[in-house]
Formats: structure tokens, C-alpha cells, sequence
């Protein structure tokens, strides 16, 4: 029974030292919703992490929990789908304080969004913790687990871990498989290096456009209307519609800047 | 400038008694998270609800607010994904007491859930408010509107709002299209009436497998765990890990029921 | 060796009387474009087909070989992705004449179709031989192998196999799974039973449709103009442009006949 | 009607010299099984194509007919879904001499493969005649036209290109569309030298990967149990089942070579 096992692994944690403590529910979901009460399964799973709450007060650890997204397989439908699902969990029963996310980018993509989705989304909310960097393949439909060998993908991953001021406790790791028809010992070394590389370089990208200032100086022209007159009021929450009506009959429809995206993209091969 | 026009239409919405005002967010989503700040544009739209929310209390309106998720097309990524992305937002920016939401299904299997997904989860969460009935092609990409045909799928609807006790104010609503091919006048009334008797038979269906209590029963029974001793413990928030570990000590592992999902789906063949 | 095993099981087959031959090529695509010389592929499987045909031959089976497409799962990319590329590759290396194909509709969801599509264009095309009956979910992207339930589905499949006057020496069969969590020993017969009965029902369905002539009469109106004049010269491909263009400047554009889609959506309801 | 604007338009080609002729079947296909009888749509949709050849002959052009493929959208399923359903149709109605196709990597994503697949394909099988460079996006199901902008992705075009010996008189055409978004004059000038730079910087990955020779050189071992013995007279279809069987009760299974998949993805990261 999970909370026998899990009270041990938190005794073990704590006695070891351990920074982060991960809730991988990789099968807490329903197959099919004629036989499934959502409602109470969703209580339950709530039940169960306010007891594990409850016990690591107990024992007064302080490691970081986290919950790891994950949409579906084996499940046909897991509760903790993306991030947003999880932080909708979390909030619906008073749990947010409690947990972080660890995200790890091949479910992500599973779920339907780009590789750095979740990790973007989940910082931005604050509850970026840990990222396991496992790619999938976004041609195909389950859990692939591989080796991140994208450049283009972990320097946008390296890039949020920058602007959030680091990752700690929390870190990234690799629980990534070599493919079935890998079949040599030097394999698993090769991937490893292959992968660490990926992100040495995504790193490195990183901090160039950090530096050079060109893609964020962009980014931030796009929104620069929001810095000053009604915009900055509606920025700070203190405009009102009649405000936004006045400034429209005044001033007519403002001109939406081009989102430039292809200059962007062009830009961004630059770097990487 | 979207402001003015909301404002407009909220007192046009309170002088003819509305009872829904659905924000329909189409639009607002990322084309790329290279020319966007994510954060910026998440605030910005919070501050569009509140003032939308300042805005009714002033005129003393008492519609309800909802908002009809939608997870992409025409952007790449829309804020409003899927139900729980939605209540993740709503709940992140304090805005949850004023909005529900408007499900579509034709936009939940876009999000790739199935057609029923987000109507028992945004129902089962308390944020369930009305129903564009809408379906889309599980084998394509992109919101087909198409009227809905399968009472299967129609009767899992009905079966959650029965249980729900109805959805007033808000209501089942068609905006479904004929498809391009379809070029007689007498389509879209043909469409309308097949859409209506889906919904009908749908209904029927529903209150037969309600009345009949064989299938809720099952579902029932697999929980019953939960009704007596630690399982009624776990399920009112009264239990420790300290004790599940005593209860499994003494008793050993629980055997899990069987899902029966095949039984499930044979005898909901039996009702459909 | 594949080959090895191969002949073992053809001469068996031979011995045992059997009537078909299935070759299921489960693995046989590549993982990564990479590391893979595609033609080199290719070739070596038609070489593999050829010796199996030439085996047969020798030893004076008259047994049916069969291909059963798949497009992915564990592989990235199956040669035999579906029926339409099987034919392609039957044709390209001049096999065509001594394989039929086992179409299982899962694989066809997996593949971006619907369940019946393959079913319906291996048949039309001449290569229908046997059916796998499995189903798969179209959420999820992985060979689920679920027994067939929906009598929706069941009855184009049957309805195909009436038109093409039966499916011998090939058949249904079943190689479904029961679910993880159908753990009861009763579980497995009522998966059976369940999945015979949709297609019994699917058959009956089918029969329906084709005695009530509603249906069939419909799609056959849709394409009467290809019955008489240009269209019929069009069909039996004594047309030429030149015809078309003097047809056009003396009678001006033909109005298209509405594709009633809402009303066989309607129809198929009122059948099932 | 078609026919008729087909002629002009192949008599204005003929006048102006035109080296390529595109049949863009972009709507050819079916919206709902239940109206539509395909093996009738595909028997007319020949009968056209061989109404074009016969034309032509006659007018004595020598242009080459070329086919883009395209799975979906605006119908459910087209008939020209992807290479190889294109190259079964050409062969299962003998039209294969007169055509080859034009692949846009767009369809290619959109019909559940990788960018390059059907390049590589079409150019393994000898249908590859031109090149329509759209990009998609994997993450969603529609047809967004992009700008190719992933030099790891023109890469394996441009490889494929060298390996065929050139691509005349077909030739590598750009109709993508910038975003809705991309508002400014400007931007239509950025997204082409952007998409051209991707492709030229496509050209010397792929001539730096030949010349190199480290990728093909392990790409070439991998096979090399089929340059000598019984793996050769496998390659020149001169071997039996007995032969096979022969070779392995003397020297046991064959040890497979290592995929070396991660192998290939760092050295690809090195090139790219």
C-alpha cells in the first residue's frame, strides 16, 4: 500500500539528507470514465498528499516536494495531465504551499505542448522545482524517454532556469533510456555525453541572448505600451473600462505592433 | 480595442436580461515563445477580468461570467487550454468566485481529451456553468464545429448534468456548422433536428442508466473501501501514514477490485 | 533468424492445413532517419518476401500470405505503415500478386485514420483478406489493443465484408487484451462476449442498412451523374478534355449534388 | 469544371515553356464515409489524370506532371495522403510513368511523419520531382504553412537532393505564408531570407556530412553483413530459405550490430 511505502522513503530521505522528494504518479489516473468517480479519486489523491504533508512536519523535514506532470500511459487519462492540471489540483485543495513541479519535457510534449512549455508556464506561476530532461518524439504518442540532443530545446530550458535565478534544491537529471537497438556498453556513455552536451550548449545559447540583449530588448518593445499612460494602469490593475473607453474615444484603436515572429525565428538561428 | 466592446455589450447583456455572458478568448494564446512574455501577457489578461469584474458590480449586473476554453487555432497555444488550465488561472489571479465555465466539447477533444472530459471535470470542480455542444473529428487537428451525432458521447453529458441537478442559468447551446458539402437549404434544419435528438436520446439514455442503478452501483461498489474503517478514515481527511502502516501491518496488502472496464462498456452498449 | 523461423512455421502451416499466412511486421522500420539507409531497408524485406513466396511454391502451399500494416510502436516508423503503403510497396517490387492484408483497425487509428478506413480501402483495392478486430483509443497514441465494443464502428467493417461477398479464407479474429485493472478471472469471457456482440450487432446493423436500401440508394444518387452523357464516358474513360470543354461552354457548370452528410449522420443513427 | 480550366492552364504551361506542372489535389478526397463511395471518387480521379496525360501527349508538352501530396484539411481524408498512398494509386491504375511528386514537408508532419519522410521516401522509391519547403508545426493539426526555419531539418532535404544527384527540373519552391501576427511590410523580405539561409545553411550541413564521410561511412557498416556471403546473395535475391537455414545451423544466430541511435544524434549536433 503506497502510504506504508511512501512513509519509509520519507524516513530514508530524511535521514540521508535528501533536498527534493518527488511524487512520480505515473499511473494516478482513469482508464475509462464508466467505471471511474472522479470526484472521490481526486479527493483521495488529495487525502494522500495532505497525510504526507502532515508527516513530513511530523519529522520535520525540509526537503521540497514535487509532483511530476504526466498526461496519460499507461492510464489512458492521468490527474496530474500538465502543469496547469496540477496547479488547478493544488490550489483546489489548499496544497500550492506545500508542493513544487518537477517537469520533465518528454511528457510534456505528450500532453500536447512544446517541449518547454511546461517548464516556461510552471516558472512564470512559481512553481517551476526540478526537471528531469527526458525528450520524446512529438511524431509519436507515448513515453520515450530519450536523450535531449536538441540545442534549440535546452537552451529555451536553460534560458527560464537563468531568468528565475537558478533551479536549487532542485536540479536536472536524466533518467533517459538509450533506444532498444543501442545495444553497445559505450552507448549509454555516448548518450550521456551527448546529452550533457545538448544542454552545456543550450546553456551557452542561453546566456549569448541574455547578453546580448537583442531577442529580450525585442521581446520587451513588443509590450512597451503597457509602460506608460493607460496601459501602465491597466498594468498595475488601477484603469477601469470607463478609463479604457475614454482613452479609445480620444485617441482611436492603438496599432498593434507586429509580433515578428519570422525575424524571431531568424534571430534565434543566429544564436543557436 | 477589446475594453469598449466588452463594456458595450455588458450593458446591452443587462438591459435585455442575460442571464450567461460567455468570454469567448479565441485568440489569446502564443504563436511563439520566442517573441513572447508569457508572464506579461497571463497578468494583462487577469487585469482585463478584473476590471471586467469591477465593471459588472458597478452596473449591478448579475449575468454570470463564464469562459469557454479552447486549446489552439488559430494561435499556437491558447491561455484558456482546457478546463483545468483555466481554473488553474482563475485560481492563481483570485479571480475564481466570479466566473464558471462554458465547455465545448469539440474543443476538449482539440485539447486531446475525449469529447466528455472537461464537463465532468469543470462540473465535478464546481465551475460547470453551460454547454456549447459542438463536436470535432478525434482524427483531426482542427475545430470542426460539427453538429454532434453520437448519443453515446451525448448521453455522458446528460448523465453529468442530471447529476449536477440541472445547469441553470446556463443551457445547452448549438453553434455548430454544416459541413461545405452540405449545400441544401434543408441541411442545417436536418442537422439541427439529428443534433437535438442526439441530445434527447442522449438524455434518456442517461436517466435509464441512472434509474436502472446497475452501472452507478458498480462504480459504487469499487469504492466501497472507502465507506467503513481506515478507508473512511482516509476519505475524511482523518487518517495518518502512522496509521496505514499499522492497518496494513495487521491486515496485509489490500486486494484491488477488478475495473471491469469491458463489463462497463457491454452493458453501457446495453443502454446505448 | 527470421528466415529460419519462417520456414519452420510455413512447412507446420502446410502440415496443419491452414488456410492463411500472416507476416507481422511488428518491428520492421526504423527508429531514427539517421543511422538508417531506407532503400538498403527496403530492398532486404521484398528480398525476405521473395524467398518466402519462392518457399511456398516449392513446397505447394496454397495457403494465403498476409501482411498486417502498423505504423509505429515500439519502432518509430513501420515500412508497413498502412494498408495504402503496403500496396505501394507490394506494387513497387512486384509482389503484389501473392499477398492480401490483415488489416487490424487499431493499427489504423494509430496510423491518423478512422477504424474503418483501411478496411474499406484494402477492400476496394482488392486486398482485403483478413480483420484483426482490436480497437485502439483515438486520444491515446499507442497500440492499446482494446476489444472491439462500438456497433457504430462494427457495422462499416461488416457492411464492407458483405459488399466484397465475405472475407474466405481469412476471417475476424480476436488478439485483444483485457485491460491492467480487469483483474477477475470472469473479466476475460465477458471481454469476449462483449466484443462478439458488437459485431453481431454490427452485422445485423450492416444488413439493415444494405435490405433498407435508404442508405445505399443515397450515396448512389450522389454520383448519378456519372450514369449517362459526359459523366458516363468520364467513368468508362472514353472522355476527353476537349469533350469536357465543349460539354462546359454548352451547358455552363454543373451544379454539385449537396453531400447530405448531417443526414446520413441522421440516418446511421436511426440504424444503430 | 475542372477539366476545362486543367487544358488551359496546360496549354498556357506549353506556351510559356514551364519545366513542371503541379496537380495540388488539395480538396480531393472524403468528408464522411457514410455519403461516399471511394473506390467510384478513385476510379474518377484516374480516369482525370489519364485525361491529362492523353492531353498532353497530344498538345506534345513535356513538362513533368508532378502530385502533391496532403493528408487532411479542409477534408477529413484526401486521396493523395501522403508519398506512398500516392505512389500505390499511380501503380493500382498504371499512371505511375507520368508522374512524380512534389512533396511539401508541411503534409508530410500533417499526415504523422517527420519533415524529411516523404523527401526520402519519394527519392528512395524514384518519385521525387520537386519540392514545396513549408514547414509545419508537430504540435498542431492543421496546415500552418510556416518558413522553414530548422537547419537540422533542411539538412536532411538538401542530403537528399545531393544523394539523387539534383532535383532539375524540378527545384526547391517557397509558399509559405508569414504569420498573421507579422504585421509589418518588412517582415515578408525577413521570413524569406530567413527561410533561405535555413535551406543554404540546410546545403553545407549536408555537403560537410558527404565529404566528411563519418556519418555514411557508419551508416555503410551497419549493412555490411550484406556485402559478402550470404548476406550479399540476400541484397542480389539469389538466396533460398534452405540457404538461410543452412548458414545458421552451421554458424549460429548473427549478433546484431548496435543502432548506435544516440551516436548519430551527437554527431548530427557536431555537423549541425
Amino acid at each position: 500500500m503506497l502510504p506504508l511505502k511512501l512513509k519509509k522513503v520519507m524516513d530514508v530521505t530524511l535521514k540521508l539528507g535528501g533536498d527534493n522528494f518527488v511524487f512520480w504518479g505515473g499511473r494516478e489516473g482513469y482508464q475509462s470514465i464508466l467505471n471511474s468517480d472522479i470526484k472521490k479519486e481526486l479527493d483521495h489523491l488529495a487525502a494522500f498528499f495532505r497525510m504526507a504533508v502532515e508527516y513530513k512536519t511530523k519529522i520535520g523535514a525540509k526537503f521540497q516536494f514535487l509532483i511530476e506532470p504526466k498526461p496519460r500511459e499507461p492510464t489512458k487519462h492521468q490527474y496530474d495531465y500538465d502543469a496547469q492540471t496540477v496547479i488547478s489540483f493544488l490550489k483546489s485543495y489548499g496544497l500550492d504551499q506545500h508542493f513544487k513541479l518537477n517537469i520533465e519535457p518528454n511528457h510534456t510534449t505528450l500532453a500536447g505542448h512544446d517541449y518547454e512549455h511546461d517548464i516556461i508556464f510552471a516558472s512564470k506561476l512559481g512553481f517551476l522545482g526540478s526537471i528531469d530532461s527526458n525528450t520524446g518524439d512529438q511524431a509519436l504518442g507515448w513515453d520515450t524517454d530519450q536523450f535531449p540532443m536538441d540545442p534549440k530545446k535546452t537552451a529555451l530550458v536553460m534560458k527560464t532556469v537563468i531568468e528565475q535565478g537558478g533551479i536549487a534544491p532542485g536540479g536536472l537529471n536524466f533518467d533517459s533510456k538509450i533506444r532498444r537497438e543501442s545495444t553497445d556498453t559505450e552507448d549509454m556513455f555516448i548518450a550521456h555525453i551527448g546529452a550533457m552536451d545538448a544542454f552545456a550548449r543550450g546553456l551557452k545559447i542561453a546566456a549569448h541572448i541574455i547578453q546580448g540583449d537583442i531577442i529580450p530588448k525585442l521581446v520587451k518593445e513588443r509590450y512597451n505600451s503597457y509602460e506608460t499612460g493607460i496601459g501602465q494602469k491597466i498594468e498595475k490593475g488601477e484603469a477601469t473600462f470607463e478609463q479604457c473607453e475614454e482613452f479609445i474615444l480620444k485617441n482611436g484603436e492603438p496599432t498593434p505592433h507586429s509580433g515578428k515572429q519570422e525575424k524571431f525565428e531568424l534571430l534565434y538561428n543566429y544564436y543557436t
